[in-house]
């Protein structure tokens, strides 16, 4: 009986997942899952990542948090449109939260919708949201150990943003132990070195985007 | 309906805390619940502490992960009792599990009982698993916006701890902000600032352990 339950509701909440997906795709729009533990640079990275594909690419955002609106203040001078949902004691976003949020948006006017989740490397990674792609974040002070920890949030990554490598001057941290748990669990999705502060890396993952954006 | 299924769930977990926490007592086990995000030095932390603590305070750990065993191998050469948790895709320890936990530990020839949770800033937080007191990690990369975000962490804390702090001088962080955040939702906890891996701030930290265990 216990099964059943749980089998519905993921059965509820990938259905609103393909509905989102329908809605976005019937308006040419291509969504973009952000994912990572908290502080590992999501905001930033956005922040840094709508001017460099303005105006050719117009970008809109889904701020996931439990609460604050900081997020999307910082994000609010970009001229992108952007919708905060708080989940309250949420710990991920979920597709019903995210058909919301895509009722406040133009849909029409929109090419790349980034939707960044809650920051947790466990909870969001098992929900469909109706994105198109899914981006990953790591931040080097995490530590080199995390790929092999949380493998349900790195397996089904298209691309990885391997973050704060300004860092690595300062930290104990091998690049390669990444790599090798990579190359045992997800040898499809790149591996994107960057910093997001410094604009360090952000072309190679500006160009990921538009090549998504093309083969839609 | 499912309010009461919901509200049950939690009286059952809640409950099985409590039974924990009777084993504990009944034993003279102090028992302390070790929350962060994934990558904020908990594992490194209990690595210093352990020996800051010994010999007059017998430690042990239960070591929450989703997957591997590196954290339990790191703190394996301690001379203390080690038991790993592998929780699959579980996003917190569950009493359930911290009693399986403690069914591999002499209880009698413990002091101090470090559960280190599952990395995450969320879901850990709504779980009683039986312990006296949480300490919660923050590290300076992850941002100083974190309090505000995650205010279902910090409220309960008994002590916090703001981590990697021998990186303020790469990073743009604004201690006060954390220290601002702080006063509007917990005043009750200290803030130690410390370096688990280079050790600075932790005789702070220890001396707070040894006040709990007099206290008990």
């Amino acid at each position: 009986m216990k099964i059943n339950v749980v089998k519905n509701v993921m059965e509820a909440s990938d259905a609103m997942a393909d509905e989102n997906r329908r809605r976005m795709d019937a308006a040419g729009v291509v969504a973009i899952n952000v994912l990572s533990a908290p502080g590992s640079g999501k905001t930033t990275l956005l922040e840094k990542t709508i001017p460099l594909l303005a105006p050719r690419y117009r970008c809109a955002v889904l701020v996931g948090d439990l609460q604050t609106t900081r997020d999307a203040e910082r994000l609010g001078d970009l001229g992108a449109p952007i919708t905060q949902i708080n989940t309250g004691r949420g710990c991920h976003l979920s597709p019903a939260e995210v058909a919301e949020g895509l009722d406040t948006l133009e849909l029409d006017k929109i090419d790349l919708l980034f939707i960044e989740n809650v920051g947790n490397m466990v909870c969001p990674a098992a929900f469909d949201l109706g994105e198109h792609f899914r981006a990953v974040l790591l931040s080097t002070p995490e530590g080199d150990d995390k790929v092999a920890k949380y493998p349900t949030l790195f397996q089904p990554a298209d691309v990885i943003l391997l973050t704060k490598i300004d860092l690595l001057d300062v930290l104990e941290y091998d690049s390669q132990r990444v790599r090798d748990d990579l190359s045992k669990l997800n040898t499809r999705a790149p591996l994107i070195e960057c910093c997001p502060l410094s604009g360090a890396g952000l072309e190679e993952w500006a160009g990921w985007l538009r090549e998504r954006f093309s083969e839609k």
